[in-house]
C-alpha cells in the first residue's frame, strides 16, 4: 500500500487533473487521496459546481478517496492553506505529496522551503513588507539577492510557489510524507486558450457558463456530471447571484469588524471599511482595495469571508476532523487503516459531528452555515441543510 | 397660521394624495405638513423612488413640510406606525390631523379609538389571541359583539383602521390635534384597474417598474421627477434585487436573533428561523411563515428588519427628532416656530446629527445604514453615504 495524497479544488476536473493523477499511479500510488475545497474555492469565489459533485467527479475519474478542506482554510492564503490541505494528508496516511510544478523538481523545491523557513529570512522579508511591497514581491526581492543558480528564478512561476508551500507544510508538520513534482505541461491556470487539447480552469469555467462546447475538454465521467448539474440547475454557481449580498454585508460591517477577518495586516481593514463604503459593484470593491501592497486574490477571499462570516483565530490551527466526500472499495479500505490509527475523528456521516468537540463543531457549523450560502448562488437555489441531507458518494469499483 | 399634518407614504405622490391635500386647504389649512416613510414603507419593501425624491414630489405638490418617519417606526405595525408619525406631527405644532377614510367622520373613528384603548378591551382582545387568531380578527371579533349601530362595520375597511389608529394616538399622545378625516374616493390601495382617473398606488408602482403608460395617473410634477429618477437610474427601486441579500440575512440568523426583532410574539422567533431555513425565495419565506395568526404585511416588515438589522427595544418609543426632507417657505417659516418651542432637535443637515444623544444618533445611525442598504435596491446602486450628502429639497415659490 503506498498512498499518494493531492490537493485539489477540481474546479472542474480536467485533464490537467487526470495527468497528475496518472502521475501517481507511476509514482507507484496504490492508493490516491485528494484533500479538496469545498463549495469555495481560494480565489475567493463559489465553486462553479457543489464540493459533492466535483468529489462525486473526481472519484469517477479515478481518486480512491476525497477528503474536504473545511472552509477556513479553502478561504486561506497560499501558506495556511497548504499548511491545512498537507495536514489532512498526513492523517490520512500519505506516503507521497503529488503536484506539478514549473521546474519539476521537487529537491529543488524543498530546498528552497528550507530556506524560507529560516529565521533570518523571515525577519528579512518582514522588514521589506514595511516598504509597501506585498509579502509575494517582498519575499522575492530577499529571494533574488540571496539565491542564484537553480534556484534563482524558481519563486517566479505560480506553481513552483505554491509547491515551496506545500514543501514547506512538510517540514513544518514534521511528517514523513514525500514530495514529489510532475513537471506541469498544458496551459497555465488563466489561460484563455486550450493548448495540446488542454483548456485551463479558468477557461472550462467560463466555457461551462457560458454553455459553450466544453465536453471536448472534460472526460466523459466529469462532462457526465457537468450536464447532471446543470440540467438539476444546481450548476453552474455564479458568484454574480450574491454579488448584492456580498455588498450588503460589508455595508454593513465596521472597521472594528474588518480587523477580525483572516489575515489582515495593520490598517487594511480601514482600506476596506472605505471602499466597502464607497463601492457600487463587488468588482469595485476590489479595485478599491487593491494596490502593490494588497493582492486581488488575498481581497476576494477577505471580502467571501466577510459575507460568510469567518474571522481570524479560528479555534483550530489545523483541520480538526477528516471528513470524507466521496470515495471507492480502495479509499473505504484505506479509511478502515486511518480510523485504526485514530488520529483525528472521522466523518462519513453528517450525524457524526455531534461527537465532535464543542470547538471543533464551530468549524462545522462554519461550514454548513457557508454551504447554505453557497446555495444561493445556483441557477435555482436550494434550502439549507443539504450539506447535512447529501450522503457521501460511493463507487462500487475502481476506476482504471 | 392653522397647521395640518398628514401621514404619507408618497410611494409615489398621485391624484389621491392631492386630493388629501385639497381637503386640508379645505379645511383651512395654511400650513400642511407631512410626515413621511423614508427608503423602507411599511409593507416592508423599498420605497419605489428614494425619500429625498419623493419629498421633493410631496413639495412639489404643495406640501410645505415633509418630515422623515424613522425606519423602525415606518416598519412597525399599524398601531406603533401611527404613534411615530402623529407624535412628530405634534412636535412640528400640527393643529389638525388630516386623513382620508372610508366613513369619513373623525368622530367616529375618535369615538372608536377610545373604545379600543379600554383595558377590559384589550384584555378581551388578548385573550381571543390565544385562541390562534391574528391581532386585526381578534379585535374584529370583539368589536363585532360589543357594537351595533354605525360603528358596527367600521373596522372592516382598511383606512378606517388606519384612521382609528391616528386618532389612538392622538388619545394616547394628549395632544390637542383634531382628527379631520375626508371620505377616501377613487380606487383601493391595491386595485388593479384605475377608477375615475386615479389609479392606485399599488397599480402605479406597477406601470412605473413595467415602464408602462403611467403619466395620466401623475401630476405634472410628479411625473417630472419619476422620469428624472429613472434617467439617472436612481428608480425604480426593485426588492428584487436585495431578495439573495435578504435570504442570506436570513439564512444566517439564529432563533435567538429572529427573537430580536421587533414585534415577535411567543414562538414566531422560530417558525421565522424554520422558514428561513427552508425557503429558497422571499415569497417562498412568506408562504411559510404565514398562517391565520400571521399577516402577510408583518412577515414582510419582519424579512425587512432582520436584513437591515433593525431590532425591538429602540431607545425610543417616539422618534428622538425632527428631521427635515424638503420645504418651501410656508415650512420654513413653520420650522422657525417649532425651532422656538424646541420640543425636539431639528435637523435640517446631517451634521447637525452630531449634537443629537447618543441613544437618538443610533436611531439615525440605522436610517444611515438602512438607506446603504437601499441604494443596493437601485437600477445602478450607489455608494454609502448618499444621505449624508443629499440636502434637503427647498422649493423657493409656494405651490398654489
Amino acid at each position: 500500500m503506498l498512498i499518494a495524497g493531492i490537493v485539489a479544488e477540481y474546479n472542474p476536473f480536467h485533464k490537467g487533473h487526470g495527468a497528475l493523477l496518472q502521475y501517481c499511479r507511476e509514482c507507484g500510488a496504490s492508493h490516491v487521496v485528494a484533500v479538496m475545497s469545498g463549495n469555495f474555492v481560494q480565489r475567493g469565489e463559489p465553486a462553479l459546481l457543489s464540493k459533492h459533485a466535483r468529489a462525486e467527479m473526481a472519484v469517477r475519474n479515478g481518486v480512491d478517496l476525497v477528503i474536504e478542506l473545511p472552509v477556513y482554510w479553502a478561504l486561506s492564503g497560499a501558506e495556511n492553506f497548504a499548511l491545512g490541505a498537507v495536514s489532512l494528508l498526513a492523517a490520512a496516511g500519505c506516503q507521497r505529496l503529488c503536484f506539478g510544478s514549473e521546474c519539476g523538481d521537487a529537491g529543488l523545491l524543498q530546498e528552497a522551503a528550507a530556506a524560507l523557513l529560516q529565521q533570518d529570512f523571515i525577519t528579512e522579508t518582514r522588514e521589506r513588507l514595511k516598504t509597501g511591497l506585498s509579502f509575494a514581491a517582498a519575499r522575492n526581492q530577499v529571494w533574488a539577492e540571496r539565491f542564484g543558480g537553480p534556484l534563482a528564478g524558481l519563486l517566479q512561476a505560480p506553481n513552483n510557489i505554491l509547491g515551496v508551500e506545500y514543501c514547506k507544510a512538510l517540514i513544518r508538520l514534521g511528517t514523513a510524507m514525500q514530495p514529489c513534482s510532475m513537471r506541469r505541461a498544458g496551459p497555465g491556470h488563466h489561460d484563455r486558450a486550450p493548448l495540446a487539447g488542454i483548456a485551463s480552469g479558468t477557461l472550462l469555467r467560463r466555457m461551462i457558463t457560458a454553455n459553450e462546447n466544453w465536453e471536448n475538454y472534460l472526460s466523459a465521467e466529469s462532462g457526465m456530471i457537468v450536464h447532471r448539474e446543470i440540467s438539476l440547475l444546481h450548476a453552474p454557481a455564479a458568484a454574480g447571484r450574491i454579488e448584492n449580498a456580498i455588498l450588503a454585508a460589508l455595508r454593513k460591517m465596521s472597521p472594528a469588524g474588518f480587523s477580525r477577518l483572516p489575515d489582515i495586516s495593520e490598517g487594511l481593514e480601514n482600506r476596506l471599511y472605505q471602499a466597502a463604503q464607497a463601492a457600487v459593484s463587488l468588482n469595485g470593491f476590489y479595485r478599491l482595495v487593491k494596490s502593490k501592497r494588497y493582492a486581488l486574490s488575498r481581497i476576494r477571499r477577505l471580502a467571501m469571508c466577510a459575507f460568510l462570516g469567518i474571522e481570524a483565530q479560528a479555534p483550530f490551527t489545523l483541520p480538526p476532523y477528516l471528513r470524507v466526500l466521496a470515495m471507492n472499495p480502495q479509499g473505504a479500505a484505506l479509511l478502515r487503516a486511518v480510523k485504526l490509527r485514530g488520529e483525528l475523528p472521522i466523518l462519513t456521516r453528517a450525524a457524526q459531528a455531534s461527537q465532535l468537540s464543542p470547538a471543533a463543531r464551530a468549524l462545522w457549523l462554519q461550514e454548513q452555515q457557508s454551504c447554505n450560502l453557497y446555495n444561493l448562488c445556483l441557477p435555482q437555489p436550494l434550502p439549507c441543510g443539504t450539506d447535512l441531507t447529501q450522503k457521501l458518494f460511493y463507487l462500487p469499483k475502481i476506476q482504471p
